[in-house]
C-alpha cells in the first residue's frame, strides 16, 4: 500500500472510531483505560524486550546519552504508564457538559455543550511513555488518535500500541481509537498534518525544531508551545525574603523545564539590597549570571548580557539579569523580548500587582509565587498534554478541556424565524 | 516606502496600539464608540461623495448590480452604521473578568481573566460598513485592528477610516487603535496574514474563495466559516405541523444566507404524510427541488441529485431532499455530508433528541427549531463578526467573546514550588 494509502486509511479509520468515542459513556472509557493498564502489565516482558532492540539500535546510532535515557522503558516506567492511566480514569469527564442555556427573546433556549475535538495527531520524539499519556488523555476526552511516534522508539511504541489497542477492544469502544503510525517514513508526517478531513488539531511535542516544522506546515490547527522564556520580577516593594525564595526556585528547581525563569528583573531601588544575596546563592548551584550594566555594576561575578540574551531560553543554569527603574519597563521588557508563557511580580503593592497582572500578556502572569507553579498538574488539572503558548483555544497548560470544543445546542418548539 | 516597510510600519503601530487598549477602560472604549458615531455623522456628506467616486469606478468596471448595491452607502447606511457603533457602546465589556480562581494543594490561587486577543486583521470584500462593524467589534473587546477592504471600496473604506481615528483619537485612545490599509496592492494581504510577530488571530469576510485562500497560506490563526450546509431532518414521531412550519423557515427566510437548510431529510415513515405539502409550498415559492429515488417516488416534481448535491451549499432556492430509514442514517448523513455548521432534528421523541444532539458534530444542533436562529444576534451576543465552523477557539456565532483570550492568574504570598 502507498504511504498516500495508507495514511488515507489510518485517517478514515480515526474518524469513524471518533464518532463512536464522542458517544461512549465515561464507564466505557473508564473501563477501557483500565483495560489497557492491564493489557500493559501483561505485555511488560514483551515491552522490555521491544524496548530493548530500540536500545540497541540507539547505542549502534550513537545516540546520546540523555536521549537513551528518555528512551529506556524500565519496569519503574512501565509502572507510571500503568499509573497514568488509572489516574486518568480518576479524572472527571469533561465531556457532555452543558453550560449556559438562556432562554432568548424569540422564545428559543440557548446554550453549550462540551464535546470531543474529534481526532487529534500527536507528534513525538523519542520518549515512548508519551503514547501512553497521550492516548489516554484523548480517549478520555472522546477523541480518536493518532499518534507518530519518534523513529528511535519504533519497536517500543508498536508493542505498547499493541497493548492498547486489546485495552480499547475489550472493553467495546472501537478498535481504531487509538492507532499508533506502523512507519518511520518522514512523509508520513507531512501527511498527518495536512489532511484537515480526518484530523482537527495536532499537537505536538518535542522540541523547538519539531514544533517549528508542524506549525509551518500544518493544515490543521496545532496546540504547541514554542519558547518559556519566563521572568520574574522584584519590585521596590516586595517583601525581599519572598523574592529571594521565588528567585531561586524558579531559576534552580530544575533547569531544563519551560516553565524555569530564564530573565530577572529588579528594581533598581532594591538591587543593591537584593543581587549580591542572589548572586552568591546563584554562584553556589552553578549558575552563570549575564546583565545589563547596572547589574554588573553591582556585582563583578555578573557576565555582558547581549541583545540576544534578553530573548534566550536558556534551558540550563544561566540567568540574565536586569535592572529597571520602575515597573512600567519591566513590563515592556517583558512584552517584547517574553515568549508570553509565564512571568512573575513579586511586590507587596496592591495597584502595581493589579496592573502587572493585566498587562503582561502571558498565558500565566503570577503574583508572589513562582513560574514553576505554570503546570497542568499544580493548576489542578489531573494531567497536561503541554503548555500552549497560543492565545487561541487552549492557553497555558492544556489538560483535558484543552482537548474538547462546545458546541452550540438550542432547545425550541416549533419555533422559527421571523426576520 | 516598499510595501514590505509599510506593512511591517503597520504592524508595529498594532502591536503598540493593542498594549494601550488592552488596559484602556470600559468608560473610554465606549467614548471612543460614541466619539467615531458622532465623526461620522460629521463626515456625511464626504463619506457620500467618497462612495460615489467607487460606485462610479465599479460601473465602469461593470461591476454586476449585487455587488454595486452591496457597495453602496447611502443615507440609511451611514445610519445603521452609527447605530451599530452606539449599540456595540451598549454591550457589556468582556475584558478583565476574572473566573474560577481556586485554591490549591500548595495554597496557590489559580484562575483565568479575560483579555483581547492583541492585533485582529480582518480581510473583507466590497461591503465597506463592515469597517464600522468590526473595528468596533473589536475595539470594544481591547483588541487593535488592521483591516483590508475591497478594491472596489477603496475610497469609502479610507473616508471612514479617517472618521475612525478622529474619534479614537478625540477620546483618547491610541491614533493607530484602528488602521485600514490605503493599498489595494494584492501582496499586503499575503503579508498582513504572515506577520505573526504583529497579528494575532485573521478574520477573513467574504467569499469562499477568499477564505480558502487565506486560510492556505495563513501564517497566523484564521477564525472563519466555509460553508453552512445546513440541514433538517423531520423524525418519524415529529409534530407534522411544526416540521412543515420548521422546514419551510429553514429554507426560505432567505437564501442567500449560511443557515439555510440546503438539504432535507426526512423519515421513510411520515414521508408520504408531510413530503407532498412541503412539495407544493416550495413550488409556490419557486425552490428547485432534487432528492433521491424515494423522494422522487412520493412526489414527481423532484429532480435527480447526484451525489455532489448532498455536499452542496446552494445559496439559493433550491433543496436537496433524501429519505431516510431512520434518525441513525440521518446522523451519519449529517455528520459525512454536512459542513459542520448548524443541523435540526424535529421529533417529540425525548430520547432521539439527547442522542442527536449529541452526536451531530456541527457548530450549532438545534431540537425543533429553524436553523435560521444559528446567528449572534438570535444567540443572545448583541453582535456577531462572523460563523465559525472550525472546531478550535470560537465555534459557531462569534460575538465578543470570540475575540477574547483567557490568560491564567496565580496568587502566591511568597510560594515556591517543592518537587
Amino acid at each position: 500500500m502507498s504511504l498516500e494509502s495508507y495514511m488515507n486509511q489510518i485517517g478514515q479509520q480515526a474518524r469513524a472510531a471518533s464518532r463512536l468515542l464522542a458517544k461512549a459513556s465515561t464507564q466505557q472509557k473508564n473501563m477501557a483505560l483500565f483495560a489497557m493498564a492491564k493489557a500493559l502489565e501483561d505485555a511488560r516482558p514483551r515491552l522490555i524486550e521491544k524496548n530493548q532492540k530500540d536500545m540497541e539500535n540507539g547505542r549502534a546510532k550513537g545516540l546520546d546519552p540523555a536521549l537513551l535515557d528518555r528512551l529506556l522503558l524500565d519496569d519503574a516506567r512501565i509502572d507510571g504508564m500503568i499509573e497514568g492511566l488509572k489516574q486518568v480514569a480518576s479524572l472527571p469527564d469533561p465531556i457532555g457538559e452543558i453550560s449556559g442555556m438562556v432562554f432568548l427573546p424569540s422564545g428559543i433556549q440557548r446554550g453549550q455543550m462540551r464535546v470531543p475535538l474529534g481526532v487529534i495527531g500527536i507528534i513525538y520524539e523519542s520518549r515512548p511513555n508519551v503514547t501512553i499519556d497521550a492516548a489516554s488523555l484523548c480517549l478520555k476526552s472522546g477523541n480518536a488518535t493518532i499518534l507518530r511516534g519518534g523513529s528511535e522508539a519504533f519497536y517500543s511504541n508498536q508493542a505498547i500500541a499493541e497493548a492498547v489497542t486489546k485495552g480499547v477492544v475489550l472493553s467495546g469502544l472501537p478498535e481504531h481509537a487509538v492507532q499508533v503510525l506502523n512507519t518511520t517514513d518522514r512523509e508520513a508526517v507531512g501527511k498527518l498534518i495536512t489532511m484537515p478531513e480526518f484530523v482537527d488539531v495536532i499537537v505536538p511535542r518535542g522540541g523547538k525544531g519539531l514544533i517549528e516544522r508542524v506549525s509551518k506546515d500544518a493544515r490543521v490547527p496545532v496546540i504547541k508551545h514554542l519558547d518559556g522564556n519566563c521572568h520574574v520580577y522584584i519590585d521596590d516593594e516586595a517583601d525581599l525574603e519572598k523574592a529571594f525564595l521565588i528567585a531561586m526556585n524558579a531559576k534552580t528547581r530544575r533547569y531544563g523545564v519551560c516553565n524555569a525563569m530564564e530573565s530577572l528583573l529588579i528594581h533598581s531601588a532594591v538591587a543593591e539590597s537584593i543581587l549580591p544575596k542572589l548572586v552568591a546563592a546563584f554562584q553556589e548551584k552553578e549558575v552563570a549570571l549575564v546583565g545589563c550594566d547596572s547589574a554588573r555594576g553591582i556585582s563583578a561575578l555578573i557576565g555582558v548580557a547581549t541583545e540576544e540574551d534578553w530573548y534566550t531560553e536558556y534551558l540550563a543554569p544561566k540567568l540574565s539579569i536586569k535592572i529597571v527603574v520602575n515597573m512600567e519597563e519591566a513590563i515592556a521588557h517583558i512584552n517584547q523580548y517574553g515568549s508570553h508563557h509565564t512571568d512573575a511580580i513579586v511586590s507587596q503593592n496592591y495597584s502595581k500587582t493589579r496592573a502587572f497582572m493585566t498587562e503582561v500578556d502571558s498565558s500565566s502572569v503570577m503574583v508572589n509565587a513562582s513560574t514553576s507553579f505554570a503546570d497542568g498538574f499544580e493548576y489542578g488539572f489531573g494531567a497536561e498534554i503541554g503548555i500552549s503558548t497560543d492565545k487561541i483555544h487552549a492557553r497555558g497548560p492544556v489538560g483535558l478541556l484543552g482537548l474538547t470544543s462546545q458546541k452550540y445546542i438550542v432547545l425550541g418548539d416549533g419555533h422559527t424565524r421571523d426576520n
